[in-house]
């Protein structure tokens, strides 16, 4: 068997990058957690009837059919390729065991059938909140789905050292009534062409513009709204007023805006924005659409986004109207672990390695290390009764900071300073900041 | 659209649920990194040649395929349907990087296409350990992966009111010395057999090995074999020895099972047992094998099952020998949850429902839910200002246990027994039991 090779658009870790990856997903699971969401996780597979649902993004998916079913057979399954689509059919399967507003957070992997490039995965890890509603929600839910997901960044900037985010935030309704005022009627496509203005720049979006045949006057009041970007509600209203147009869908979707922006600037200073250029190209936002950057780490583009739908999903009798948000952890994650930018003090999560003295007496040693594991501190027990510095060795290569010598009333050895002590296994502890691998940027 | 229907075999739990099935991974995990297991995820698909490489088993596999790749191509990846596999090919792939002995653990969903029957499922949780040297590894391992299993059910049972278990432990290398001894030459093949003794009896193993050729003095013996079943490693030695055969992979193998029975035994006594009719199926153990059952739900079947292997993986210059085993954490909480004999106290994280008395002020709601949140206490801010026992109701139908009021310095209510004291929203912590949700067992 030759050494296989990995396959493109499936990153995989090694252990002591699985270890940031997984304090990062265990900060991210707190702070939800803490915001009063729960966890649930669907099935990794849906029917392609369901995934068909929102029409083109069926050419992403992963047919998964068994081995040896009939090949002329059309395969009825697919993989996910986000966490909205299994989240819906989820709430209608079980709408009558429910509690709403239902908060859920998820996070799994989903998979996408695309040609891999850079930032680019077939395999990656969500971290999704919604909060949905039954036939209503209020709009301060908005508000709080910015505020744990800016509370999340802020807590992996602080405890990860992940760069700070910058959010960027609009209001469907906004850009809808902006756009009706103008006179446009089919105002989804000029949504969908201002979304390209940080791909396709002002001049490729004026083309694309005046090719749906807008006016001349309609394409600079577009832009002109598209550019204004404030974390200061009164300099938006300012702005938009500015622009000389009345509407009641405008006006209540700067309303919205304005009270989301106030509190979130208020509370997370300099992590977010009103940009009215956002508008996310899905065709279900409703309201607050938001789209999330890392301050100095753009080119990962949008690692986060999500908005207001009036209708999640309905069975006829019932729509579920929701606000969430989608956090793609594996594109902040992969490049960072790939090119070293934050690793593990150690490849395993063991403190404390216990030197082995006689292979005939291994039971010593493994009294030593249940004694330690009873008061939670990781531990190993070294595999043979070589020499101690080759045990030293040992730990050293998996950045094991500990070595215990001797049972129960032995000593350890903090083998970074060679500082060796008497020590008790019912009683030592080792520093706060060796329990547990820590994470490390590189700057 | 109306109400969807569940997948049968892929089972999903509702939040409660969720809540209970999270506890037990949050245990499972914290028990394998106590002891010094590294986590590692490997992607869910694999190319069909790494999956079919143990042939058989490719019958159940799930092929994966984009969906409007071309209709004649054979599939050419699968999803995982054990992280065996996955394990080997990460091991070859990544060995450059490695330290051994390694020590790793994957807990991941695993997919297999069978037809689904009461405790099959079609999409599962497993929890593996494995340990992996390069070309050796010592064989105290076969001790230390049935201690964490065994340190692991003990958790689960003291913690979350699981059942405890009985692991049953053989060694494939007696089995085969044994048949040896007899003068038989496919011994995998008796293997395979005894291994069905559980589901087909005793008579119908003795027919099977007639069909066999085996001679009626054979067969008397290997099922004398059989039944030995004892935790003392001298009744061990004793009753093996009266059946008079003489061989030295029988004595070698007889040694090991002793050596991890006699500390098995003394650290978890009547929770593992040698039980000679064990024999897992799968040709590649070649030394200690095991099996676990819930005591008590023996109708779940081997919810745990592992073993030695001398050869996990190779690439031409080096062999990766290991022991490790496999928790179905699926197998054991799907009939749990479904009929109910587990719960959890609530369905949401919330310890506390922060109330609103007035749908303009609601910030002062917000800034007591921060302050609790800053010191762990997860929460969750009512939807409305609705009356105060409209709000009590949203909590209790949460089983949320405290309702919150008036502020930072407000007070709290215990809405279980309605008891309410004034409390500081930066001092208060709730009674400990009620931090987190509990794990409830019915009987």
């Amino acid at each position: 068997m030759s050494r296989p090779k990995p396959l493109s658009g499936f990153p995989e870790f090694l252990p002591e990058q699985a270890l940031v990856e997984q304090r990062v997903i265990d900060i991210v699971r707190d702070t939800y957690e803490l915001h009063g969401f729960a966890r649930i996780e669907t099935r990794a597979v849906e029917t392609i009837e369901e995934l068909s649902r929102k029409g083109e993004i069926t050419k992403e998916v992963y047919t998964v059919k068994r081995l040896h079913a009939d090949p002329h057979d059309a395969a009825d399954l697919g993989l996910h390729f986000d966490l909205t689509v299994p989240f819906a059919r989820y709430v209608l399967e079980n709408s009558g065991h429910l509690n709403f507003p239902f908060r859920r957070y998820q996070i799994q992997k989903v998979w996408r059938g695309e040609r891999p490039q850079e930032g680019r995965y077939r395999e990656f890890l969500q971290a999704d909140i919604d909060v949905i509603g039954e036939n209503e929600l209020a709009q301060h839910h908005d508000l709080e789905v910015i505020l744990v997901l800016l509370a999340t960044f802020e807590r992996l900037h602080r405890e990860v050292g992940i760069a700070p985010c910058l959010m960027r935030v609009n209001n469907r309704k906004l850009a809808m009534g902006f756009y009706a005022a103008l006179g446009i009627e089919d105002t989804m496509k000029i949504v969908q062409t201002v979304d390209k203005i940080d791909k396709i720049g002002e001049a490729g979006v004026r083309a694309e513009l005046a090719k749906l045949d807008a006016t001349d006057h309609q394409i600079d009041q577009i832009l002109a709204m598209a550019l204004i970007r404030t974390d200061d509600p009164q300099q938006l209203r300012t702005q938009v007023a500015a622009l000389g147009l009345d509407h009641e869908q405008l006006a209540q979707g700067l309303d919205e805006l304005c009270d989301v922006i106030a509190t979130a600037a208020e509370q997370f200073p300099g992590r977010v924005i009103a940009d009215l250029r956002i508008s996310r190209g899905l065709d279900y936002y409703t309201g607050t659409v938001m789209e999330t950057e890392l301050i100095g780490m753009e080119s990962l583009g949008a690692i986060c986004a999500g908005g207001r739908y009036d209708a999640l999903a309905t069975d006829g009798k019932r729509t579920y109207p929701g606000v969430g948000i989608s956090l793609g952890l594996t594109r902040i994650l992969a490049p960072l672990l790939t090119k070293n930018k934050l690793h593990a003090t150690r490849s395993v999560p063991s403190a404390v390695l216990v030197a082995v003295t006689d292979d005939d007496n291994r039971s010593q040693a493994n009294g030593v290390a249940a004694a330690l594991r009873a008061r939670g501190i990781a531990c190993e027990v070294a595999p043979k009764a070589s020499k101690f510095g080759k045990q030293i060795a040992y730990a050293d290569k998996r950045g094991i900071p500990y070595v215990w010598f001797d049972g129960i009333s032995g000593s350890v050895k903090d083998i970074r300073t060679g500082q060796q002590d008497e020590a008790d296994a019912h009683q030592w502890t080792p520093a706060a900041a060796d329990l547990h691998a820590q994470v490390v940027t590189a700057h």
